[in-house]
């Protein structure tokens, strides 16, 4: 069994790697850019779709707002950029958000953020990839019926991948990465150009009507409609996500890793920036509708549409009309599009893990999430994020608006306590500088980072005002469990290493008076005669053999057996009314210790092992519930002597016969 | 959490019994026969349904036949109770046909009948749940759409009522076994009466047609016709179903428990017999339908019933129609009914698990199913019989006439099976007693079975020929896997048996050469500090401190901590490229043995234990890894060095400091 498991992980995730080829596994630039980037830029994606759908709730007109409402998610983008090429360069370490927010304001804060990322990572994975099969069921409508099914697979396979290793994950995923860039790019240029040339047709769902919820039948008016438009950028601002990957995997990067970093990520907000505003002009020019229940607001010649109706993302909206009579360009943004999602999901399958590790080491998490599996990657990490995300994607049916309402609230936390956190560091490390042009720079950067924590903390409370009764609640409710248990999990490791602590070497260091010998035993058979000849050959101060009266003819047996074989060894039994063995022998142990409690007591538990997994189940399991109630009784220890079945032992032709 | 499990055991099964109380649990003949013929009585139930469900298949005409076919299934009934009541004169001990088959026959067709009975005690306990769920689905209707959930379930309640204990089953189950005695009884009295006096009316389905299967046009005739009868005959044996509950179950019977046993099956068979008979007269007198399915078989007017059509069972119509105008009596037939399917399935969890037991002392079965549990029930059986049922009534969705296909061909492969065991028994006393008045009395019991054994033989091979295609062929290959896993786990209980008798006692008393002591230590704190104490005051002739090289930085503590400690033993450290710590301990150990095999190796693990579950979780369990794997290299002596987190150790206060 173990064999088999073993070969099966083999083949799923590679042979294992030495530790020293740890150090390789960096990534160039050029590869960096599209790892890291693809979480910020996939969001391209949704977010138009996003915004549309929100602002179609008060009628067509309302759509005329929806390139301002994105021109302000840009400017918190590259607001957010600005601050944080200002902390890769302060903390290159890839301790990140949580680092730069512990180091300056304490663990509370610390750990709020590093819960909001946690939580936020695997909102990433199940946002973009049920926005991924939602771009496949554009161009193969034949998998729209098993879309949840379908996002859980890739969640799977992406797991898979990112156990094999992190060089490999780097390479792999480069070439998708520039082929969105290019396909979104030609998509915007031969746009602009029909646009320009006026030959740029409609899109086809520019037929339709949209029908107004109640209350906006007069459009965006009034503080319904003011909070409508902020609605929008809420949902809007799902695009920053993201943002934060390059800052949590600097050490990723090739040195100089912070220059790099900084460099990469303004790359990073200024094509992001780019293909998201082009994406909402082109879906206005050519009047995409996109709305959240298509069968019942989207109505043609005044009926609804219906259940039959298929509404494609609006990006694969804009393509089939930009480029109407050549499905080829078509296909490849959808896919270039799907592909980039799933590269979303794995900037999360390299933040969340190392996160996690570096929550472990502090002691806020397992201490299994903090060592790399065979193959360098933190392994656990992996499997947890996975199943996470697994999770959400089935809870939640994969359906994109529902997990785009949990998804915001984090994000914007630890971007603002981020930005709090390196005003704080700035200052602190004005206090000391004396150099004016050094001083100048850190004002200039304080500056950067206080204007990005003040507009970040606003929009914030703009997601908590308009998302909360939306969904964001539950994300509040998960934050404050990761909160509570990760403090939970730090007060007991604390306890534990007060508790390891050796208070006092010289007592440590003595021996216990003598030590008291207890061979188990239920036949004399071979597992027994071992046992017994291991238990003299440690010499114990005293030694008896102690057996349990189950059966009373196996009992009788056993006593005359005992006698014929002239043991040196005395025989105890020990009654037993209630068929048990266990609590006899531990209750026996406890009168052993109890009558001189400054000996040692050493159970010798003869076990017969069979190699085959099965086997085991043919055999009574009270070798190993003994060994684990004795666990718990003080001052004992226990002694497991194997018989293996179908081996030879070299000791069973001893050179020193009694 | 083994507080909590122990806990919820408890409330479930109540306290543990003393083994002494086990005398005492018997049935007086009062109690035994409710107990031990509610599953044959029970077949009063299913057996006219499938009787005239079969016969229906060639159109009402055919009806007529259906009290020739139940006289019929009542001659091989009467002469199975008159062979089995030479059976448990002859083998009062309780193994049943088990016993009688491998004394006589050779343990082949021993565990041929093995296979058989334990399928039927799964199948037992499907079908009555099955057909309780249905009589309570005629006098709730509201259950009908949920009758497999509630089957499961009371399969789950029963075995929880069986786990605990044996004497309280046989009073419980007493009462309701006579009262169904008495409402069947009650009912046929009534409808005689009214027969009598030409006041039976016919009964609501009477009005119905039935629609004749292509090829019955023209009623019973032909070959076709032939088999259809033969069909008929072979599925109302289900009736036969049970007969040898007590014959399994001498022992829960009050002294002289032969001459009680057989005079308890006679009256089995007359009451049994009666039932059966009266039930099938009635049907017929009323005009009963019933019909595999009646959406599409029953017509009214000509025109199909539909589905909305709802059939309840024959005792059920006929008790309506007797009853007519007396709705209380109609609910004491079916409610009794059901309580007595329900009774018939806790015969089969009298049966399954003493059957288990006897197996698993014959080494046929894993050992766990030969000890009784807490509450003195064999406690394993009854948990495995209610998984196999469970499964069944799960699988076949608590449909009786399916589960009916499965179900005769395992009896009558007993019954046959146990009659020539018996022939063979007379046969062999014959050849030695010579007393002319007992000769007589065993060439009568010898003929007796000899007939029994023809009659049985013939009807298995009816069921065989009429139902093989119709589901039999699964009960077939689950009997041949059921007797290839038995010899399989046979055949590994003698091989360890065989490994493990000390072949040379001189030998295996003989002690190793020298002791080889290996403290695994990872970091110097207490748990490891005990451990070294623990390993010395053993007095090995050699003793090392082994530490694996995960993080190079912690050996480096380690290192210089020992150094500082200046502890008596050396400390080595084991590379570890790969960041595991299993493997190289593993092949370190493996390396000492090569290089003196006549040494004993005893590896010392310090543990701490704390003391809630999921504290454990916090915490690598490598310990518990390596100790398993170690299990399987010979020559190793494993102790664990417990240290408790949570509780003070009087050995941490030694009188004899270093």
């Amino acid at each position: 069994m173990p064999g088999i498991a073993e070969a099966f992980k083999r083949v799923l995730v590679g042979r294992p790697m030495r530790t020293d080829r740890l150090a390789t596994a960096t990534l160039p630039k050029r590869l960096a850019l599209p790892v890291f980037s693809s979480d910020a830029w996939s969001s391209v994606a949704y977010a138009p779709d996003e915004i549309l759908l929100t602002l179609s709730l008060a009628g067509l007109a309302a759509l005329t707002v929806s390139p301002w409402v994105g021109l302000a998610v840009v400017v918190v983008m590259m607001t957010v950029v600005a601050s944080y090429r200002q902390t890769v360069r302060a903390y290159p370490s890839g301790g990140g958000d949580y680092e730069v927010v512990s180091t300056n304001l304490g663990p509370r804060a610390g750990v709020t953020v590093a819960s909001a990322l946690l939580v936020d990572y695997a909102l990433t994975v199940a946002v973009s990839i049920s926005s991924a099969v939602q771009y496949l069921a554009a161009t193969v409508p034949a998998t729209a019926e098993h879309t949840t099914a379908i996002a859980v697979g890739t969640v799977v396979v992406l797991a898979v991948i990112n156990l094999r290793g992190v060089r490999e994950s780097g390479r792999t995923m480069a070439v998708p990465g520039y082929l969105f860039m290019g396909a979104i790019g030609l998509l915007a240029c031969v746009g602009f150009v029909k646009e320009a040339t006026g030959t740029l047709e409609p899109a086809v769902s520019a037929s339709l009507e949209v029908a107004p919820e109640a209350g906006f039948e007069q459009g965006l008016v009034g503080a319904a409609g003011a909070l409508l438009v902020l609605r929008a950028f809420s949902s809007g601002s799902a695009a920053l996500t993201g943002v934060e990957a390059i800052n949590n995997g600097v050490p990723a990067f090739k040195k100089p890793r912070a220059r790099n970093a900084a460099a990469t990520l303004l790359l990073l907000g200024l094509i992001g920036s780019a293909m998201l505003l082009s994406m909402l002009h082109l879906a206005r020019a050519t009047d995409v509708r996109f709305v959240q229940d298509p069968a019942t607001q989207l109505l043609r010649d005044g009926e609804p549409v219906g259940a039959t109706y298929r509404q494609d993302p609006v990006v694969g909206q804009v393509a089939a009309t930009v480029f109407d009579g050549v499905p080829v360009l078509y296909v490849l943004v959808t896919v270039a599009t799907g592909i980039v999602l799933v590269l979303a999901a794995n900037t999360a399958f390299n933040g969340f893990p190392s996160l996690g590790s570096v929550l472990a080491r502090d002691g806020y998490l397992p201490r299994q999430l903090h060592t790399r599996g065979d193959r360098l990657a933190y392994s656990n990490g992996i499997i947890a994020l996975a199943v996470a995300a697994g999770l959400l994607v089935f809870a939640f049916d994969a359906q994109v608006t529902f997990l785009i309402q949990l998804y915001i609230v984090g994000v914007f936390t630890s971007f603002t306590l981020s930005q709090l956190g390196m005003v704080r560091h700035w200052t602190g490390l004005l206090r000391v500088e004396s150099r004016p042009e050094k001083r100048a720079r850190m004002r200039r950067s304080r500056a950067i980072n206080g204007f990005g924590c003040l507009l970040t903390g606003l929009v914030l409370v703009v997601v908590l005002v308009t998302k909360l009764t939306h969904g964001a609640w539950l994300t509040v409710v998960l934050l404050a469990v990761l909160y509570a248990g990760m403090f939970g999990v730090r007060r007991h490791y604390d306890r534990v290493a007060q508790r390891l602590v050796v208070p006092d070497l010289a007592r440590a260091k003595a021996l216990p008076a003598r030590v008291h010998g207890i061979v188990l035993v239920s036949r004399l058979h071979q597992p027994s005669m071992r046992a017994i000849a291991y238990a003299r050959a440690t010499r114990p101060s005293t030694l008896e053999a102690v057996t349990v009266d189950v059966d009373s003819q196996d009992t009788e047996r056993l006593r005359q057996a005992w006698d014929e074989a002239e043991l040196p060894v005395p025989l105890t039994v020990l009654a037993s009314p209630y068929r048990e063995v266990t609590r006899p022998v531990v209750d026996y142990v406890r009168s052993v210790r109890r009558a001189s409690p400054r000996d040692l007591v050493v159970v010798f538990v003869p076990e017969y092992v069979v190699s085959r997994w099965w086997e085991q189940l043919l055999h009574n399991q009270s070798a190993l519930r003994l060994k684990g109630r004795l666990l718990f009784t003080p001052g004992v220890v226990m002694a497991s002597v194997p018989w293996q079945l179908d081996q030879v032992d070299e000791l069973d032709k001893p050179a020193d016969p009694l």
